[in-house]
Parts: C-alpha cells; sequence; structure tokens
C-alpha cells in the first residue's frame, strides 16, 4: 500500500495549494492514505473545523497537528467529536482530543496514525517515546494495525532521529514536522521503518518559516514584538512524502519526497 | 564562478568520505572556491591542527566551524595562526582566531567567508544580524569582496531563514549548517542570494547526527547520560552545496545540493 | 548617602501598596535616592506613562525595567521624553528610550542607574556583562559618578552572582530582579559593592509571581494557556532592600532587606 | 512535630558546615525529621555512598537530590540498597532508586517524603504535577502519612510557586532547591501547607551557586568553558528551615528560615 504525508499547512496559501493539489497526487500516486499536518493551516495559527472538513474532503484521511493545536479556541470543543483530528498523544491525561486512531485505507488496511511531539526546545509534555512506545505494544504492527505511521513534531534532529531508531522495525514510517522546512534524508532505517526528519511546511517560501518576512526579521534584530505574524501570501510549495509500504510485514519498501509549485525544487 | 561548501564533517567516517570525494567533487564542479564545515571532525568533538591541514590539503579553502570549535584545547591555541581557520566572528571580543576573512578564489576573486552563530536555542553570543550587518558594511559586496560566503551555524529554522532575508542582495549565498541534517529548500532570494536551511552533515546517517544511536537514544529515553558519545563509523554521505555566482554582480545564479556516498540519496 | 530599591511591582495591588508607602519609607530610612523597577506595574504587563508619573511623583527617582518593558505600546514612545524610566541597556542599538543615566540624589551626588538584562533562560540581548563594563569604563565610580545602582534583571542566580563579582568593586551595589521573589542572601561582597540576588516583586504572595494561581497552575499541569494571567489583588508585600552607600569611596558599608506588608514576614 | 530540612550541600565546605552543625540544630529546635538534599556534596557535583553515610550519622533522616544526582556514578548502583536516598520521582519508570518513601520520625510520626524536580528550564522529565497528584493519592495526608514533606527541585519560582498551590492543603509543607540561593517568601499557604521557593545551598556563598568565581564568571563573559567548576572552600553558611506540624491535621503552623554560619545574615 501506499502512504502520502503533507506537512504543515500553512496559511491561506498554503490551504489552497494543498486542496487543489491533493486529488491529483492522491491519483497520481495511487496513494491508499494520506495524513496531512494542519497545524497552522488558520492564519498561521491553528485549524478551524470548516478548514480541517475541507481538507477531508479534499482526500485527507487523517489530520495531525502539533504545538500550534489549540491556537483556535474552538478546537478545544470540536476535536471531541472529529476522531480523524489528532493532537499530539503526549499532552496529559484528559488533554481534550485524542493522539491515536486506527483508520481503513482504500485498500482495507487498518492504519494506526500516531501523532506526538518532542520536547527538545519544546513544550514540557509527557515523555513521546514512552508514549510511542505504549501505543505500539498496544496496536503492534501486523497483528493489530497493517500500517503505522507517526507524524513527530518536533524541533531538534537528535530528537527526530532518535525517535526513528527507537521504532524501528516497529513501524511503517515516522516522518517529523514543525520546522516548516523540508530535509532530504529520506531513507528506510534497518529495521524497515521509513525515516525523513521533516516533511516541511506547505507554504509559501520567500518567507519566515511561512510567515511574512518582515515582523520575525525585525524581532530577530530588535528583540522588539512590533506587530502580528502574517502569513506569506505568494505561491505555496506542497512538501511531503510518499511510501511504499509491503503489504506483508507493514514494513517500508520505499520513501521519496514529494514537492510541487511554489519557489521549491519540485520532486515528483 | 563556482562555489562548494560541505557541512558538517563528523568524525573518522566523515574525514576519511570528505578527504576523498573533495578533490574529485572540485574537479567535476570546476569549483573556485571550497569551504567546509569541520566543527565535529575530531571524534565528534572540535577539529585539531592535523585534521584542518588536511582537509587544507585536500581542497578547502577555508575552514568554518560552530559551537563545537573548542572542543579541541589546542584550538584555542592554533587558531591564532590558522588564518583559514574561522570560528563564529559573533564570540565576544578577545575570543581567539577570527570569524571572517577575505581570500583569493583559484580564479582570482577575493572571497569574503563570514562564520557566524544564531542564538535561538544556541549560546549567548552576540548578535549574528549586527555581526553580519557590521561585516558586510565594512567589505560590501562588489566594491570590495567579488564574492561573499556566510555558513550561519543555527538551530532554528525561523533565525536562518531570517538572516538570509537580512542579507538578501549583500551576500553571494548563506548556508546554514549544525542540524547535521540536509534540507530541501536550496532557492535563490529575491534579492540574489542563494540560501539553503541546512547543509546536512559529512557523515554517517544511521546514526544520531552522526553518532552511534545507542547512547542519544538512551539519553532520550532515560534522561540520564551514561556514556560517551561516539562518531558512527557506517559510510558517509557527503553533504554539500554548489553555488553559481554571477561574475558581475557577485550574487547568486544557481544553487543546487551536492550529495554522494552513503544512505542519502545522491544529488549530482 | 543612602539608596532604596524596590522589586517589580505588580498589578494595581502592588502599585497601591507602592505609592502609599514609599514616601514613609523614604522618610524613615534617609533614603538619598530610590529607585523602582516598575516593569509589572500595569495589570501585569509593562508600565504607561500614567504610573510611570504616579511613581516619580510617590518619590522614585528612577523606575528600572526588564523583559515586560514594551508589554505598553505607548512606552516605545514615552520612553523617548522619560529620561527617569530606564529599559535594559543591553537592547540592541537604536532601541528606544536609554538604560543607563546620571541623577542627583537628596544629598546632591551623582548617581549612575543601570539597568541591565541577563541572558541565560531569556531573551537574546547584547552582552551585559560587555555592557556593565562599558558604563562602568565610561563613568567610573568617584571619578564620574558618586555612586553607582545596577539592576540586574535576570532568571538564573548563577548569572547575577557572576555579574555582582563581575563588577565587585566597580559599583556601589547590584540587585537582581525578575523572580518575583525575594533572596535572602544580601551581602557586601569582598570589593564593597552590595548585592542581593533578586529583590522581589512588590506584589499579592497568594499568588503565582504575582498572578492569580488558577490559570498558572491550569498551564503547568495542562500544557494548555486557556486564559489571560490576572494579576493577584490581595494585599501587597513591598519588596526592597535599603543600602548604605560610604560617601567616600562609594562603595557599600551595609545592605538589609525592606519588606513591609502582605504575607511575607516584616523586615524593617 | 517538627522538621527541618537543608538546601543543596556544596562541597567540602557545605558539607562539613552540615556535619558539625546538624546534631546542634537537631537538639536546639526539637527536631523530629531532618532532610537535607545532598546533591552537590561530592565536590559540588553527585554524592557518593561514603558522604550519604556521613549525612545520615550526624542526623539526616533522609537525603533528597535533583538534576546532580547521577553526577558520581556508583550513585546508580548504590541507591537501590539505600532507601533513605532520593532522586526525583518523576524520572522515567525503570530509572534506579526511588523518588518517594515512607520513614519513621523520632516522635513516632510515619514521614512521606517526595523529591520531585521541576521541567521549566530543566531536564524533559515525566510531570511533576501528575508525579506529586500520584503520590498524594496513594498515600494521603493523615489517612496514610502522618506529615508529607515535599522537596521540589526546580529553577523557575513561577513553577514552584504552582506546585505549591497545587497542593496545598495536601502536604504539611513543599520547599524548594536548585538555585543555591534562599529565598525569603516561607509563608503557610491558604489551605495549611508550609511553602519556601528555595531553601539555599549549604555552601560558601563568596561564589558563584558554591563554586569559585572565576570559572563560572569566565563562561559567562567568554562563552568559553576553560576549566573545571571547583567548589569555593571559604565558610559555609548552612541553609535551610525549620517547620512546625500540627500533628492533628499534619498541616503546618509556622514556617522559619534557619541559617547559620559563613556570610549570609543569620537567622535562629
Ligand atoms: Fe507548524
Ligand atoms: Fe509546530
Ligand atoms: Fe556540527
Ligand atoms: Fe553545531
Ligand atoms: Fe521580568
Ligand atoms: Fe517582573
Ligand atoms: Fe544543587
Ligand atoms: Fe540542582
Amino acid at each position: 500500500m501506499r502512504f502520502l504525508f503533507i506537512g504543515d499547512i500553512v496559511g491561506r496559501s498554503g490551504r489552497r495549494a494543498v486542496l487543489e493539489t491533493l486529488p491529483d497526487l492522491r491519483a497520481r500516486y495511487d496513494i491508499d492514505f494520506a495524513v496531512i499536518n494542519g497545524e497552522n493551516a488558520a492564519g498561521g495559527f491553528g485549524i478551524t473545523e470548516q478548514i480541517f472538513n475541507d481538507l477531508r474532503d479534499a482526500g485527507a484521511d487523517v489530520v495531525t497537528t502539533g504545538n500550534h493545536v489549540w491556537d483556535q479556541r474552538e478546537t478545544l470543543v470540536y476535536i471531541e467529536r472529529q476522531e480523524r483530528l489528532l493532537r499530539p498523544l503526549n499532552f496529559p491525561p484528559g488533554t481534550p482530543g485524542r493522539g491515536a486512531g486506527l483508520f481503513p485505507a482504500k485498500n482495507g488496511a487498518q492504519v494506526l496514525v500516531l501523532n506526538v511531539m518532542g520536547r527538545l526546545f519544546m513544550a514540557d509534555l509527557d515523555c513521546p517515546f514512552q508514549a510511542l512506545d505504549r501505543e505500539l505494544s498496544a496496536c503492534p504492527l501486523k497483528s493489530a494495525a497493517d500500517a503505522i505511521f507517526v507524524d513527530f513534531h518536533a524541533e531538534a534532529t537528535s530528537e527526530k532521529q532518535a525517535a526513528g531508531h527507537y521504532i524501528d522495525g516497529r513501524a511503517s514510517a515516522l516522518v517529523g514536522t514543525h520546522t516548516h522546512v523540508p530535509t532530504a534524508d529520506d531513507q528506510v532505517l534497518p529495521g524497515g521503518t521509513a525515516y525523513l526528519s521533516d516533511a516541511g511546511m506547505s507554504g509559501d517560501y520567500n518567507s519566515v518559516i511561512g510567515m511574512e518576512r518582515e515582523e520575525p526579521v525585525n524581532r530577530f534584530v530588535s528583540q522588539i514584538g512590533s506587530g502580528r505574524f502574517q502569513p506569506a501570501l505568494g505561491a505555496a510549495t506542497v512538501c511531503g512524502v510518499a511510501i511504499d509500504i509491503d503489504d506483508a510485514t507493514g514494513l517500508a519498501r520505499h520513501i521519496a519526497p514529494v514537492r510541487t509549485g511554489g519557489r521549491l525544487r519540485p520532486c515528483e
């Protein structure tokens, strides 16, 4: 079977590009299951239920998030009724929503999707390694899930790579998000788990992580925040990754970047 | 003219791969000026004078560093006599060595190389933006330097992109280092400065940022350091970027990733 | 001569207590010069010009600030005309306002006041040690100033103590602020500079650093911000320190805590 | 009954002062139960079994620790046989040793001691609030323990105060450690839990958090570590707190600082 994962949608530009491109990408690569990180889809901050529904309609099987998940306050409420919107599973017990789910793919396979957040240079959540271990033990690859996909939302490459090796052989793929820049280290780890440090954002790359550059540059230079961050509105590059899963083992055969539109070099 | 930049060499595996590959890469791409980040060349921690000399002999015009520059204590001494070894220029006044230098390229051009370190999630150095501004004002592109290359050693993509836009049009290229993972956002910014968030390391990518994976994974899981970090010894991928500079303007015409050997998808 | 320093005023409760107490404290201890940190005076966030003027009228010779200085946007403008409102002097060049000033005391002495911000666990400002060194060289104790007071606004005790030792003998006193908790390590350092790691806030100590406890406790527990921080409105403890300066040397003879009102053990 | 708590012993100077003073303090204040934080007792870094035994012999019922607990590698082994040496209980499952214990006091009371570590600006441990909640639910005040003491080892005053309020009424006392500076905010919180943000270190206060000042000052100034941290060897101030517990409720009646020796103002 084949996964498609698309990284953090940033603002209107990223949203439009993904909504337009997703049906096409699903068809072209014969995708069985598509996951999209939507944590910056609403003006750069969080995701509304309307946007979530639009992404679902366009072909997203599951939408993952990260540290920006609660930026739109309505998310604390509607996430309870939207099983296909995940938030990092290592938020404390009692947090609205869920960070894991088992969903049917187009080919009939049962896919476990996990959304976890790193801690290095990030919020003080529960341990992502313990969280991964617990979920993968509760729903092991092949015996309980046909395929397992992890969106590991984190800042540091060391934590992402450590997480990849930690679950190598126990999941189909672990792909990082959050830095809003695609990395070029896609590989199948020795145990069979596909890995990429960051999928990159889907947004305008003439920007600072998807935001109009003036305000972020000013903040770095002056150390004073003097305005609001606004998503950059130039043409977006849709960034993600396609992963080919062996149906017999649930492990990865191949991983390859997917990039289309906007300023970045295309990968198809 | 043409630049080659190669990212953080990690340990013996990275060193050997770079020493073997560099002459070849220089020849194949007709490189006029080559810069290599060597901050992890000595067992993962710093760089000895012997290694620095080996890199020079193999064709490095300049060697840059970062937060690991002083890991080998001898560097505090020998850097004073090695003008082509740079340390981040925004260390405080009085720091041994230098963070900037003007060097002749093969084609006769004068190349200004700057090595700067970001601050977000890093050490508390002097402001990298002020440092860049000062150096670029003192030695402007075209009037005082034919080409200008910046190794921006930093953790956060936001700070790297902000630095790129901040000097866009005033330098030939700004390339990030430090995360040890190559990014795929190579582009020429609107003002003509070539940009890449991270060149990636030259080391074994079956690892945690170039180190044998067991100890780093254990530290994340147990929060206890119980051993030493050892460089991974598998075949290294040499990671870098080639940049084509317009001789008339000193600005970039083209930037493209260079990757060869080891586990990562080759780019040539 | 005698200094009085009062730590971060938090909200209405802290403001009222300081306005009521200050004239009294000045009289009782025969104070020649009074400095107050007002960075949280306006609802916990910044300081308005009206509040600044009220503090001046109540007997503050100078008002210092810290990381919250710009929380009220008007401060970026009015600070230019208010020479006795200081912001951390190690903000980058070009920042509105000033971080140092020479002011006459009641006894006719010229007092240099410096407001500096630490970097450990704080914002990425210019080096506070370089900043202190520069100012103390430009306006040395005894030759150019009769007394020198430093408000060192910082999180970490290590950085505060290092700053104290760094300028020991070159200033009359260095007192820390920012943690909103008074420390009990008041002492005259070997070189003659009076030192206290933190003056503490002037606010309600039945709180979390001056704020109603519910929201901060919830954030630590849930890792989700779900409301606004509101200053606690219980009776405030005015916290500060009195310092006795030797007129002949400008160095400190004695330092003692001042605490009155609210929940904390009084010190008078 | 009466508790005595003494903060982080730093090096030989702090060790000697505590060993000499403790029997005296126990006698003078008629102490029923004494807890000492020993995380920096061995040359500033960790604690050996010999030192632990010396502290026990001198009258410590329990020794707590913090982020430095594993600095002496032997601690990973001997902590298993030393039930009265605690490490932060929110280390991950499987960590050697324990973070909680129920111990008999001189007056026959059963005292629960908890050692917890904060996360803000500290290591990425499991949630300290969840950990406190779990332990206090498993062993509630009065029904299962006659008194409960918490050493909350943390950097930020906000996290410490939030923890105090979080368990207010469920423990006899929560006292902070780690900053190595005593705070002056000792109080009984509204629900009856005695609170102090930091007990301070037991060490030489002519130092940077107990260490010879030269190296730490140099590191802040130069951003280069050029030597080892050495404990300062001047006379130590023993810093701590005495707490009077109501036998009927297990809650606090009174809390007062204890400070003796060295440079700080004595409190007895
Ligand atoms: Fe994002
Ligand atoms: Fe994120
Ligand atoms: Fe590196
Ligand atoms: Fe680095
Ligand atoms: Fe502050
Ligand atoms: Fe404050
Ligand atoms: Fe300590
Ligand atoms: Fe500590």
